[in-house]
């Protein structure tokens, strides 16, 4: 049986080895800087580990973790062409460093990459794969999609966010568990399981996000803390903030996000919401929302009828997710 | 047997009836506009009498007709972003409908949906269907990246725009027409005959489309003429007229297309460019290149090994697009 230590030594060998260019190279050097920029491989991993769960082969799911992988980067070198994020991982994104035209269309043949790799997925139930591969992506669209439609309402509640989140976050965490699942002999039910496991462990780490991004510690996550402040971005903690906040609250926090100030405003904005936040204990509450999800989650891998053992790397994983600092 | 009458009718149908709507609202209705918008449902066309062609049973395509459809419709709607474009088959496209973000995202959830029918290919030959699709996929990407990058060189030579046009336009034609036909009995080398059918066909409609703008009828076109001139985009007659012009005309050509006037100095502009082109005999020439590829492409038909009758949409097609004024 292995431990979390060892797939994810073989998930950083997959992505060493493999240089994702071509020609013209106008087109692949944008992905290969993409994937070059590093990142958790959180969703190859949970797919090994998924194979492994139910006691399948991992060195035959190479291609498919190399597939999730390129699509979610893909996600996120248009999402920041959408966002106008400058940076990602410490580094200039995509329609930065070239310009928006590479960022879209380099970003749709990643995308076409990604379906390259996955149609070599050779293993039982390919065809349930491949389609949960394909409705994974459309639920990530969708939750984009929400998101992008919450940034122009000022009426989102949580139960919403909840649902963008899932769909947006999760669904693809679920979907890389799901797809390492089928190639093995697990049953249906046992599969649910594991990709109800996903959903929450998403939505955990969506959380998690939000809250790292208010009270994170600015030297960890290398980079400032309270974005979505500044961003106006409706995060988590914002809408549990406007739920529980009193009409004057509600009032300043609703004006707040109603400006963008730069410079010393900026760092008073952030300063007049936290101020907010903490009267209302909003890390303590964030917290245990997390600790809700992760709960959840932990009942459903343990539900799962398999050997303790081959939980070890899920387990592992929940728990260095649960206490992460960025 | 039937004629292309009848398959343009079966085609018609096909997306008569299919809606392309979905929640959230947002993303799915830049996507069913972009359907509604019509056009001449080439590529389906092509898919179905390829099935036909072989003695298949055309009805059981109906979902890859509708995914290689979406897909084209996708890459036109990313494109028009890409180039700025206003207008697509005289609607505003959905940039200037809606807004960038939109375009790129609904677009990426309509090549997700084309992948949604694609994966219902239940027929002969799945794997390959699939793998065929991705790949035109990439072809496409792979041509516009070369597209974009000839807008900013000036040595680009007519084998490279052959190169670029047979990627960007040719591909889509021929894996249509392949896709339909691996889902019939037919021997891999008829195959091959009737993708190289298609790249010639791809090929001269894309040299037509060049010829088209420049020396079209307004009225039968619907769009202004000579709008790669006023664009200064290197179709296949300004590049033939390049490499036949004598150095005081390819200087002039050079400085007009350095240039992006507005107003009577556009007019001014084009007639100063037609009168080279016309000088050279560019619409004679141009014309003998497209009726190349068209003989071509029937050598190819005509080696089918099937019966006559089964050829006959196809010759239909062939001949139709032969004498297209737009």
């Amino acid at each position: 049986m292995k431990d979390l230590k060892s797939i994810l030594t073989q998930v950083g060998d997959i992505f060493a080895t493999e240089p994702f260019l071509g020609q013209p190279e106008g087109l692949y050097q944008p992905i290969a800087y993409t994937m070059g920029l590093g990142g958790k491989r959180l969703r190859p991993t949970l797919l090994l580990a998924a194979s492994h769960l139910f006691g399948g082969d991992m060195s035959r799911l190479r291609n498919a973790a190399i597939a999730i992988e390129l699509f979610h980067n893909f996600t996120l070198l248009h999402d920041d062409l959408m966002d106008q994020s400058p940076l990602r991982r410490g580094q200039p994104t995509v329609y930065r460093k070239w310009n928006p035209n590479v960022a879209i269309l380099s970003g749709d043949a990643m995308c076409a990459l990604a379906w390259r790799y996955m149609l070599r997925y050779d293993q039982n139930r390919k065809d349930q794969a491949l389609e949960c591969f394909n409705e994974t992506t459309i639920g990530v669209y969708e939750g984009q999609q929400l998101d992008m439609e919450f940034e122009q309402r000022n009426d989102v509640i949580i139960a919403e966010y909840m649902t963008m989140i899932r769909q947006k976050t999760a669904v693809l965490l679920a979907g890389a568990l799901k797809i390492g699942a089928l190639s093995t002999t697990a049953a249906d039910e046992e599969i649910a399981r594991l990709y109800d496991f996903g959903i929450h462990l998403g939505l955990a780490f969506q959380l998690q996000d939000d809250l790292l991004d208010t009270y994170g510690d600015t030297a960890v996550l290398g980079k400032q803390t309270a974005q979505d402040i500044a961003d106006n971005k409706k995060n988590y903690l914002y809408l549990r903030a406007l739920s529980e906040a009193d009409a004057a609250q509600r009032d300043q926090l609703l004006a707040l996000f109603a400006t963008k100030p730069q410079g010393s405003e900026a760092a008073e904005k952030i300063e007049r919401v936290l101020a907010i936040y903490n009267t209302l204990g909003l890390s303590a509450k964030t917290n245990e929302a997390i600790a809700a999800e992760f709960d959840e989650a932990a009942r459903c891998l343990d539900a799962i009828g398999v050997p303790q053992p081959a939980k070890l790397p899920l387990m592992q994983l929940t728990e260095a997710l649960f206490g992460r600092k960025k």
